[in-house]
């Protein structure tokens, strides 16, 4: 047994991070236990990695743009060893900035496996090591924040193997670029990941089983990406199911058998059809936390899965982005210090897509808002005209917004540089804005912005 | 004598174009008269194309990058006569849609040099060409609105031969990058074409007199631009007078004679030392228009030179924006057909340098908000922990913010990707946001947004 604390924190991805510094702000001892590496899913094997990789290759999409215009020759072969030990390198920077800032914050790090010993103590065994008693620590709480985090799913048939059938988790370690790839799964992983490999010359293949790639997005909009994608040389199948996968043992490949007769041979498989929030704490149930039946934690308003326990990021299953992660950790620290009382709200969320193109979206899509029964308007413009598109060469995509009652509900964008203008959407979807306040604002001429204005004053029609 | 009209336009560029437009909307009879091409400046010999130059050798600068981290090999060659060929067809084709834009809006363009024949009449004449009485047309008009734009400035003895010692207008025309170049004169433009040249290959030196590059701009971010631009390979030097220029008949080449016994060869000069507001209309002064010692039409808070005379954009001498040139046009153009009377407001108006680094700024820098007797405070965040801007290789840079009650007053950055934010950073300063709002906001994660977010949540510490 040792020192109690006023917050214990399971789980030192986004969510318990920001939860952690921000209980600690507010003077409560905090204690934050991770089993694995600080910095969760998103700076060990997500977000992060993955933006470095598409960083660290941008060059090579520009190029094929500029050379696609005949503006110029040339090239740039990525060294992935070199991009790995680059990443090992940053990595770990930023997981010994994050334990330096906890640290600094007086919040103490138990490294190891949490266990609920009862509604108000964890036991932390040392994680993948044989238990052994003189290890384990007990540690009293007042509040319990749970930041769980998920990890990949994958469905019957799609087992990975970490060799040639891969999960993002893997497919972020690779040493060298397979010469071909299938990635099963076009949500926002599979969509930059496919890219990032196209890049490194891979011949990729991507197939999603809904009838549009990036299945939570606008329809027009993951049209439009599609047919990008498509052009820069992706071999793109939605609408497709996975009946299984052949490995071939003699020559180290695999075949993705497809529903329709058709099979894909390809040297590694990316399955990236989704994730699950990680609940396998002991425990939990006895403490009256509930699942739902897509497994995640069930909270109410107040981001509580029980009296004195909270759950936040993706294992509460709202949303998996380590930004509304962040957030809803810095609320629970908030509520759980009892410095606020009203229940949670989030404000508008962004949703991103990186790569060449980039997809944003605000709030609900068009067909969303329809769907929610609300009285709807849309507004789009496309970037062709933009000077700033143009001189990249990537003059493809469009901005879309969807009003309701004069103001505002969402804003989906896919082209070239679509991230430059999610800040500024998620203040006007947050705020309302109206198209008055759209005119009066001063946008920086030439921008990728200037689209998005575009999109905002264009004439709105009826869904 | 032709058709009279309601309003009068003498000027084709961003601030006329977007002033036919809103006054063709209130239903206002409009012509518009320009003497060259539609777009003025902006389009055909400033922003855009050099934004194309940008764009299209933006690879170039992230190949660098990535090759000083030693991720990979390779290279882009740009060719500037393709690129020429380009940009020729870029501005043609933007030219005919405004053409377009304004003949689908109603307004009539009358092509040739307009002068005022009393208070309200102007003639135009064919420009460029021997007066015949046969081609004048006499306009008469209910209201004027002088978006005459500005021109290259340059001092004495850095005259503009179009051959080796050029204006703006004339390196943008250039069919191949000259062995070695020195610009003269720091500011936007000249920070801009020097790091497309260098990225062409060229060996190029920056003088700026003032103490600092980017002269306008917060004396920390220009320090910090100026040490990006150095490790890049720019030759820059601030603090230096040029002397004169000595023209080397024989070789072709010019020596830039500077004030410390020193000289710079070099096979191009750029002068870009500023620019001067376009006022030489014949009959301004009978008119009551009355210009200001440093050339520029002097307006009151309606924008108005006399009582039915609007001057905006450039020539007006507020602002040299193309983005703050519309604006004003709109508000010239509504103020004219009676559909507003206050007077003129712009909100917070960004300024951007771009390039990699780019840099930007909302509101009076910090010592700006000094010498106004603001009590102020200034809150920062550097770049170096930022995910993207690591990915990029470009971790230099920061975010820099100043404060003044409370309440956000001004943002100025400079960082590769900084215009990501501009846009966010107009809206929180047009609206004066509180630490609190900045705090309650979701940014997407990763972004370069987030080194603005951290540089507004960042310790306040006094001027």
């Amino acid at each position: 047994m040792t020192q109690s604390c006023d917050i214990l924190i399971l789980g030192g991805g986004p969510a318990g991070y920001a939860a952690a510094l921000e209980a600690a702000s507010l003077n409560k001892s905090v204690v934050l236990v991770e089993k694995d590496f600080l910095g969760g899913t998103c700076l060990n094997r997500g977000c992060i990695p993955t933006k470095l990789f598409l960083g660290a290759s941008q060059a090579i999409a520009e190029i094929q743009a500029q050379s696609r215009l005949r503006l110029g020759q040339g090239g740039f072969s990525l060294d992935m060893r070199a991009l790995q030990k680059r990443k090992a390198l940053l990595l770990s920077g930023s997981r010994q900035a994050m334990a330096k800032a906890l640290e600094a914050a007086g919040v103490r790090v138990v490294q190891g496996q949490g266990e609920l010993l009862g509604p108000n103590q964890v036991l932390v065994r040392p994680a993948g090591e044989t238990t052994r008693e003189d290890k384990e620590v007990r540690i009293p709480f007042d509040r319990l924040i749970l930041a769980l985090g998920s990890r990949p799913a994958w469905p019957k048939g799609l087992e990975p193997d970490g060799e040639h059938v891969l999960l993002s988790d893997h497919i972020l370690d690779l040493q060298e670029a397979p010469a071909s790839l299938v990635v099963i799964g076009a949500g926002a992983i599979g969509i930059e990941l496919a890219q990032f490999f196209l890049r490194m010359g891979s011949q990729v293949s991507l197939l999603e089983a809904a009838p549009q790639i990036a299945p939570t997005e606008d329809a027009e909009i993951s049209a439009q990406l599609a047919a990008i994608l498509k052009r820069q040389g992706l071999d793109l199948q939605a609408g497709v199911a996975v009946r299984g996968l052949e490995r071939k043992h003699n020559r180290g490949g695999v075949a993705v058998i497809l529903d329709a007769d058709q099979r894909l041979d390809a040297d590694k498989v990316l399955v990236a059809v989704g994730r699950k929030p990680n609940t396998d704490v002991f425990g939990l149930d006895q403490a009256g936390v509930v699942r739902s039946e897509r497994g995640a934690v069930s909270v109410d308003a107040h981001l509580r899965a029980a009296a004195h326990i909270y759950a936040v990021g993706d294992c509460n299953g709202r949303m998996l982005l380590a930004h509304a992660a962040e957030h809803q950790g810095r609320f629970a620290a908030r509520h759980a210090a009892g410095a606020i009382t009203g229940p949670y709200r989030s404000g508008a969320i962004p949703f991103c897509i990186y790569g060449d193109p980039e997809a944003i979206r605000v709030g609900p899509t068009a067909q969303e808002a329809a769907a929610l029964g609300l009285e709807c308007t849309v507004s789009r413009a496309v970037f062709a005209a933009n000077p700033v598109a143009q001189a990249f060469g990537a003059p493809h995509g469009l901005v879309k917004a969807t009003w309701n009652a004069g103001k505002i509900i969402g804003v989906s964008a896919v082209g070239h540089g679509a991230l430059h203008f999610v800040s500024a959407a998620v203040i006007m979807v947050d705020q309302g804005w109206t198209r008055d306040q759209v005119e009066e604002m001063i946008f920086a001429h030439p921008t990728l912005d200037e689209t998005l204005r575009q999109a905002l004053l264009a004439p709105q029609e009826p869904l």
